[in-house]
């Protein structure tokens, strides 16, 4: 609970910009994950990093919990007040600060959405290349560690950041970088601050990278007979070296549950969706490349989208995956798992984890970023039912050390939160785990900041 | 002092690996920078983290100062061990552990210098693309943030590097990533010990990620009547997302250099050294592309080398320049700057450097990585005439400053070390600093890892 004198002050900074209306809470309380609500005691709406500080400061002397917010689109409960105490929602800091179009960045606040930047970076002929399936906030994609579909090609958010403001847990307002491409200029603290989610910092402002939109830019679509064919195709085109832009596998099921949705007519098969970026005749080289590799697969009914309203279908059925999979099961929430591997072991992977699905009695789509060894099952279950939600976790959690035994990590993109903190020994070791907790216990020696994430309570 | 009680330790552990020979120890006590020799009290030569690990728990028992050593070409001072202590040669850890070539990543011990590692996957068709100017260790290469001339399209060591072994400073040893190709899992530890330039920890093994080598390449040379037009050319070549491998500037007096260095006969104007990678109709494309730009900003002379010799000739040309400058004026060593800006600022930055070199008195001729907008004054000092290098060491840090005012970095590539510290609070503000010396204090609190080097003593 939030003293009646702590609110006061909270107060002051911000008048009525600090709600303790349970709507509101209510609303803090929920992310995309299936973990149980927990809404905070009140929901702060700072426009700066100074009211940020001035936030912080307050929460500090009285040992307040601080749990940053962006747009709620969390998958591992990242952004959930399990503890209570203040969240601090960035929807007011959503202006684009300033767009550089001759260094291909721009600097953003944390509120800002992908969907929203891109909207404004549209008529300059650039845009933002880190593509996760919501329209979350940069700030939310920063501090989770987010990536998406065109990681293959640009990378995740870690490689599309270039420097942050952050406010501290003592309230301190840190710039950890600049706008030059890259510095050998001190410990890391940019990298740092990134997929910390909210456990070390509140993020104030971001440096993007930008890109050109390509000359020309074309989609495709390819049926396979099996799911292992498709990933071997994925990964013979990451090894050629060819720079293919989305590399996205959806199983049987999921082309299923997008043709429900959408009313789409796809073949129930398991499917590559791709896309290729650069000059006409680049992409064309792509094109002639990645055709003889899905042939060598057994790859068929090839079809390309070139015009743009047909491209945006595609990747609108790829976007809505998500929905489409929660959908297909009235009622039910998805258990969402995340490993990747190195793309090697990818199909082994998979194969594995399907053999795996026969205990689950729910359905469970896979949908991947195969490019990158990362996939997606939505183990759909009624939340409500304790026996379905239970083996959701345990065949998670199954998958989650499948993945580290391969080389890989228990999660490729949705982070840690609450759900995946029980992997981190597994996966770093003692030693790695107790090298995070010196980290978080140097910068938040009170623990105030998002508590409860990342690391297990001690 | 390193004791001799202490000394006897280090010996149950090494046996005759541990030396205070004066031939060793001075050989252990200059880098390639112009900061005075300051030799170590004893050197190590382990061959494994477990014996790193034991040396460190003593040295932590002792407090003896512990500085791990590449190569010796580091350019800041990094690895001199100024308050003495011992130095952690990784020379005996210099096996390649493993390539993966279906995952594109290799796992190799710190003492694998660059040209070994190539020469190793030359066979597999595959390379590893940080290419700085020296022939140095993966490990120093890691632990100072290194880049080189193929950055613009391969990252730099940050981005090429999936995972370290690293030994803290109380002999833990911490894996900090796996080896899938992105991760959301916890804390960046990778990328905190990446450039920490041994301050953290020492390393002792990295998971560097490869790429095919290119089906073609092809390198070009062509000449500007004056840098800035050079400039706009290497600018406007990023701008348009030509996916150009290397992008080099070289002023007149470097062409000079070179030339009397290697008996060539490059016309000695501004010149960029060019490099395509990728398919043959892809390159063909890039050349197009390049072509026009250069031609639009007033280049010409535009040579083409197609054949692996011609391109290996140009290639040493520009490897070779750091010699070539100091071979320019015989006894002379180079203080080297390394200013990073926003690339739309380079060309002013570069401008306003060439104006302020009116008092230096000595050569400083420039090379550059403009694509990154980053480049290197050689300022050619006598090292025993203090008035000469008191010049440059205030050359260096006006345009460090310089740099800093536009948005960019003291050092994009070259790191710290000892001539870089008093910039960082500049670049980072007082807060930033904080931030950093409550990173070394919670890894390092007894200070004994490589002491003196990137934070200023307090």
């Amino acid at each position: 609970m939030i003293s009646e004198g702590a609110l006061a002050e909270l107060a002051t900074v911000l008048g009525d910009r600090v709600s303790t209306a349970d709507s509101i809470r209510n609303l803090h309380g929920r992310d995309e994950s299936s973990w149980p609500a927990a809404p905070p005691d009140a929901v702060a709406f700072p426009t700066s990093a100074v009211e940020v500080s001035a936030l912080l400061r307050i929460c500090s002397a009285h040992a307040i919990p601080v749990v940053p917010w962006g747009i709620g689109s969390s998958l591992e409960g990242q952004a959930l007040p399990i503890n209570g105490g203040l969240v601090v929602d960035t929807a007011r800091m959503n202006r684009v600060i300033e767009v550089n179009d001759a260094d291909l960045d721009a600097r953003v606040q944390p509120g800002v959405t992908k969907n929203q930047l891109n909207a404004l970076l549209a008529d300059r002929g650039l845009f933002f290349a880190v593509d996760p399936g919501a329209d979350a906030t940069i700030g939310g994609m920063a501090a989770s560690g987010a990536s998406g579909t065109m990681t293959v090609r640009y990378g995740t958010i870690r490689e599309n950041v270039l420097a942050l403001e952050v406010v501290l847990a003592d309230g301190q307002i840190v710039r950890t970088g600049s706008r030059a491409r890259k510095s050998a200029a001190g410990y890391d603290l940019t990298h740092l601050l990134l997929g910390s989610e909210g456990t070390l910092g509140v993020i104030t402002e971001i440096v993007v990278r930008l890109h050109g939109i390509p000359e020309e830019t074309a989609a495709a679509v390819v049926c396979f007979p099996s799911v292992r064919a498709a990933v071997d195709a994925a990964i013979t085109v990451v090894q050629s070296g060819i720079g293919v832009a989305r590399c996205e596998l959806l199983d049987a099921n999921t082309v299923r549950c997008v043709n429900a949705f959408q009313g789409r007519s796809f073949k129930e098969v398991p499917t590559l969706f791709l896309e290729f970026h650069g000059s006409p005749a680049a992409v064309a080289d792509q094109i002639e490349a990645v055709t003889a590799i899905v042939t060598d697969h057994d790859g068929s009914d090839l079809r390309f989208a070139t015009r743009a309203e047909e491209r945006g279908a595609l990747w609108k059925a790829r976007h809505d995956v998500y929905f489409a999979q929660v959908g297909s099961r009235p009622g039910s929430r998805s258990v969402t798992t995340d490993a990747c591997v190195p793309v090697s072991r990818l199909a082994d992977c998979i194969e594995q984890t399907v053999a795996d699905m026969g205990d689950l009695a729910v359905p469970a789509p896979i949908v991947g970023h195969v490019a990158d060894g990362n996939f997606h099952c939505a183990v759909l279950v009624l939340p409500d039912d304790e026996a379905e939600l239970a083996a959701a976790k345990a065949f998670s959690a199954r998958l989650a050390h499948r993945a580290i035994e391969m080389g890989g990590t228990c999660t490729g993109e949705h982070g840690v939160g609450l759900g995946k903190r029980a992997f981190l020994e597994p996966q770093f070791g003692a030693s790695g785990v107790a090298l995070m907790r010196t980290i978080k216990g140097a910068l938040d020696p009170a623990g105030i900041m998002n508590p409860g994430k990342i690391l297990l309570p001690n």
